[in-house]
């Protein structure tokens, strides 16, 4: 029961990141479609924060199943990730408004690497409390190396932002696309 | 217990996006009728958009209830429904701000259109995992062609609202109506 | 589960309506106690509308408890219901603002006649589906009373809104307050 | 099951609550690090506040398992703290808006005065349903001093705020600190 309580408001969370981005793009004053034009890049930030939060949800969704219990560690370091998740849609928003100015990507480059940190110290919090011979767990474990590759790119993206900020922004992209392309081994483990 | 987080989080979903578009109707500064009546087209945009959520909630329910487990691919084809139907309040905000103009029905209609391929997709995905002679999934399957008329509804409703608006909205509320109208065949095969 | 379902998508909408109301009182510019003054009648307003809507929850809550099963005309009558919640926060955001003027008043008098009729339609489809001799089915019905004299006192609030808000506010609340009072009818039977 | 819907309500609303509060943080119009220069005391109340509404829902989570059912004046008790919990959002902007200014910082401790007295309200109708020798409870009301305590520094914090208002907001952050760090009695009485 601990469990599932701290699925659901995990998922409350993220449900309400993921859908109030959507209240960043504002409705233009005229009808034309010209005027949906500014908003184009409020758009792509709009899709590329979608992905994320919804690669975060089922990810954390996979990470939370092998924990046999609760712990106020594991509750502490779930409170961290939301916090970083949380800024997203202000990153996103700042972005999308700046036309991927450069401080803005590297923001948002930036708020994408203190969220990987932060669900890889929840990661290492649950790993504590599981069985060690669990199939699900060491699928998980043998994405750790996924998990490493992206915080490399995104701590890349940020300096790269300065100078090419369309660069990050495809590398944030490419690397959600991975993320979404789904892993054989959680598969198996699922079954 | 994966069936569930997928309904809690697809459920929170819907939830704020039938909640949020009312955020769109602004209350008015005078304290008139007729300082309500600038809000009438927002206000259909909203009823309709309203019954849509609502009519997606409910056929999901049934569809993920059919479900019998979740893989990756029902994750993402899950994903993908909750993007295109998350950019309703926004198109729904740009019809009513429009007062039905041409362009903003005619992108309505395409979101109702995306958000319905999403959902064949979705229901693809889910029959791969179901037990065959399932009352509940023959149901959903005699259903498909009320799902088939929609999409050719939305389709058609595309073109139609460059030349008369109102028409196209008049079909997206036909369609929803017919919807709301419970099915016998579910209904028996939920007892 | 089918009833779970029904249950966790009526609280989500509940509770981001409960909570969106707070976001109609804007944060001032100044930074002293006058600056608060002109938020005062939204600010009751939002007291009003959070004991309401914190009553149909409770209520709710008892009454798709004593559901058997879930019916496509139980999920209609309780998304009408949900529908006419879902416009509180504007109404209360326009009762706030025009500081309880006439109209305003008598349209969330209105609102909250309509929401009271969705209710009762909603506990009538429920109570097709229950075991007759059921505690809280009975318990339930006995409140019925409760029911109908808020319906006349709202319906007598519309008018008298015309002539005195300020009365029509009052009436509200002291049917919120009766409401409050826990029925012990019920407490015994949940026991 | 009844308890289950509690936890929900409750997890939909300060799950709400601590995502709407970054809505405060409003994108600003330039992309240069100057421009969330004068974000920053509304990004540090944000901060405080996210604490706040993670530890209120970690300890109502601990607070409500203990409970052996669910009463009315139970419901009433978790209302009236969801209701000031509700307002930390409008009082967190107010003080971040307005830099620290002493009237603001003084009506935020107020609510967390106000939030921690309705808390121990909570506890007190949540006691009287359970059974005595629990002993989650006993570490529950082992905890109570630290709530004294807390109670006691909120209510120094509003007159201290009148003359030092970075003070008392210094004296909410270090009050939050406390309650983040793991009891260790819970933690034992969870095992």
């Amino acid at each position: 029961m601990e469990k599932n309580r701290l699925e659901a408001f995990s998922d409350g969370v993220l449900a309400i990141i993921i859908t109030i981005m959507v209240l960043e793009i504002k409705v233009p004053r005229g009808e034309e479609w010209s005027d949906l034009q500014g908003l184009v890049p409020k758009f792509i930030s709009y899709i590329l924060s979608f992905l994320y939060i919804g690669i975060y949800w089922g990810n954390h969704h996979h990470l939370v199943h092998t924990a046999s219990r609760v712990t106020s560690y594991i509750m502490l370091a779930n409170l961290n990730l939301l916090f970083w998740l949380s800024l997203i849609p202000f990153t996103t928003g700042w972005m999308g408004e700046s036309h991927f100015a450069q401080k803005p990507v590297a923001l948002y480059s930036a708020n994408l690497l203190l969220a990987g940190i932060a669900y890889f110290i929840l990661q290492k919090a649950i790993e504590k409390t599981v069985v060690p011979d669990n199939k699900l767990v060491k699928a998980l474990q043998k994405l750790s190396y996924k998990g490493i590759i992206s915080q490399i790119a995104y701590a890349i993206s940020i300096p790269l932002a300065f100078v090419f900020p369309l660069v990050s922004v495809a590398i944030s992209f490419i690397i959600a696309i991975i993320w979404l392309i789904p892993d054989k081994g959680i598969e198996r483990a699922m079954d």
